[in-house]
């Protein structure tokens, strides 16, 4: 305790947790990577936009509502992914901004009929190519990795071949927390004439990303979780500006389309990454998306990275020293440079620990089939908070063998 | 004046105006169908979600949020689409929830070559429409109809064949509120073996639907006109019992498969309409669109459509007796029974007229080429609104008329 009560102390990002709304101050809240915590700035932004809502009404869309997707996505590309303006907007869900992107890719890349995945992606990504390649006849590569691992470029490497249209896999494994080597995939998938496209969902807000620099194409993601954008709150598209000409996404609505209030017959495209909007922003979830990434641009993504990697690498000492000997074994990168900012803990009672640690104001969450997951949003999660999750863990484990 | 005056203290919905957030009290909003106004219910739903979000953070998934879909689609059913459970869901933009549903329905008739749809109709189910038939090779059939009319069950039986996979319309036309004869062209395209799409943006909260009477196969609508969901508030989609089996929509997510949670491989369709869904519900704009929902419910849709019929009929007079001299028409049908709640008023010079209107303190919006569109939401519109926006338009066209 007393340690991790000294790293709380000396951490120069302490302070942006009271800019959170923190309900139980007991609670240790080891799922920021699920869904982040509530901004302060977030429940007065969202009083201020429903409000305009009922004074404003439809003139609000002329008061900067209508540009929210670009503007947010403009932000967020500068503040978290490392990405240029003109090349990000957000709306429509994660599972929805995977398809326009996937479908779109393939379109670009005709008469090619391979697709290279992670068979232990986040399922609404294999749903998504799945529902793809059946539709149109092509072959999704499952790739598979070790438990505690993820893509490795020798194994795309080995999959790639001149038939591969698209590779598309997480950053930061859902699971894992491994951490692709994004630029050298990249150069592997465009050496075979294929596109990429990336699930951010545990990468923003965590890492430094750099997707301008590390020459991603394509590139979605989610925002409730270390973006802090709430649940269920709408995810982000990145195309890189010199495949804009080639990415044309298949769900044509009125908002994607130039000039839309002409209301004109017939589809154009708008310019830039408008084009891949479909229906109407979603504008209350969009304001509270822009209030969760000004958090991450105000604090940093360099300090909010280094806090990532001292708190997993604070996680992993501890499971070492208190969990290994109770059966518990760390499920992640040991390497902090391939670990996102979750650790994984693997136990075959993995299911029933979840539940029991909640009952010890310890929330974490299960992944099938032998993982409790550690989430340790940098911005919201102390050093103490680390070390009840892991004492609770212990606690609650010894006491199973004592029942045995 | 005194007319509507007394109009006003007559409407047995008066009262439900005060359950709204009302800005300006001066303001003639008669554009209740493009974004409906705040209702004071949703102000405080918010609140009470964000605080949710805040303390039971993840929690909040077990505590109700995952059913949001279904919950909040089973009430718009009954309240007003005329549905009975089991068939509605909530979830994505209008464009995405059409784009499922045609992209289903195209499935579920392989080889048929056709889409019927209206020329005219709001662009963004044209584009969706067009999208598909370019990614398919099909050809939509083009209705084209007076500018106040909309589709009639003749001109669709001229244009269905056996080539024929889907009528895709709407049920009141954005334009002239136009009412198209629901069961007569759901009986014509059955016959035909074809499948119905009914966009019912303009309807739903304005008309009395009878979808499950009627014989509907699929429809699609959005939340923030007549049911006061809010800026870019999230649709619906209805498919009829009967027909869910053959309805695969193309979108595969996490949250539309069986047993989400296992994250296993290969999707499996949820059964009933959850299998619709795609990616993780909007949980804070669900709450918003089942309050304006439970309005609607509370104050009945028959009193709402016979309060539309009485505002829209109160419009055309007076239009007919203070604006016909002007230059003016009505655009919309005068048979009650043909027309939504929004009255289109031609004008050469509607778009200048629209922007005059705002000066005034009347709010319209200006759709091409020569509609000045006066809605008349009727939770929320008083005949002193629809006074106001006829006098301010009969002394804008006179002063017009003096300047030349």
């Amino acid at each position: 305790v007393d340690d991790a009560q000294a790293r709380d102390a000396h951490d120069p990002l302490a302070g942006f947790r009271d800019q959170f709304v923190i309900g139980d101050p007991e609670l240790a809240y080891l799922d920021g990577n699920s869904l982040g915590r509530l901004p302060k700035a977030t429940a007065e932004r969202i009083r201020r936009d429903i409000q305009a809502w009922g004074e404003d009404l439809i003139r609000g869309w002329d008061r900067g509502w209508m540009e929210l997707p670009v503007t947010v996505g403009d932000l967020l590309g500068s503040a978290a992914l490392g990405a240029g303006p003109g090349q990000v907007v957000v709306g429509d869900s994660t599972t929805v901004c995977f398809y326009k992107l996937a479908a779109a890719a393939l379109d670009a890349r005709p008469g090619r009929r391979r697709i290279i995945a992670n068979a232990d992606d986040f399922p609404t990504d294999r749903y998504v190519l799945e529902s793809l390649a059946t539709a149109r006849d092509l072959e999704v590569v499952w790739l598979r990795f070790d438990p505690d691992a993820g893509p490795d470029a020798s194994s795309i490497a080995s999959a790639l071949d001149d038939q591969t249209a698209l590779v598309a896999v997480s950053h930061v494994a859902y699971r894992s927390a491994h951490i692709a080597d994004m630029p050298a995939i990249n150069q592997l998938a465009h050496a075979a004439g294929a596109l990429t496209l990336w699930d951010l969902s545990h990468s923003a807000g965590a890492l430094a990303l750099a997707l301008d620099a590390d020459d991603c194409d394509l590139a979605v993601g989610c925002t409730y979780k270390y973006l802090n954008g709430g649940p269920g709150a709408p995810a982000y598209m990145y195309v890189r500006h010199e495949v804009q000409a080639d990415i044309r996404q298949p769900i044509w609505g009125w908002l994607g389309r130039r000039d839309p209030f002409s209301m004109g017959p017939g589809y154009l495209p708008a310019e830039g990454p408008v084009a891949l909007l479909s229906g109407t922003p979603p504008v209350l979830a969009l304001g509270c998306v822009q209030e969760g990434v000004r958090l991450v641009a105000q604090a940093g993504i360099a300090a909010i990275r280094e806090k990532g990697i001292r708190l997993t690498q604070y996680a992993i000492e501890l499971i070492d020293r208190y969990l290994a000997p109770l059966g518990a074994a760390v499920g992640s990168p040991r390497d902090p440079l391939r670990r996102g900012a979750h650790v994984a803990l693997r136990h075959p009672d993995a299911a029933a620990l979840t539940v029991a640690l909640r009952q010890r104001q310890v929330i974490t969450d299960f992944r099938e089939p032998d993982v409790v997951r550690l989430g340790l949003s940098p911005l919201t999660t102390r050093y103490i908070d680390v070390w009840r999750g892991i004492d609770a863990l212990r606690e609650t484990l010894s006491e199973n063998v004592d029942q045995r």
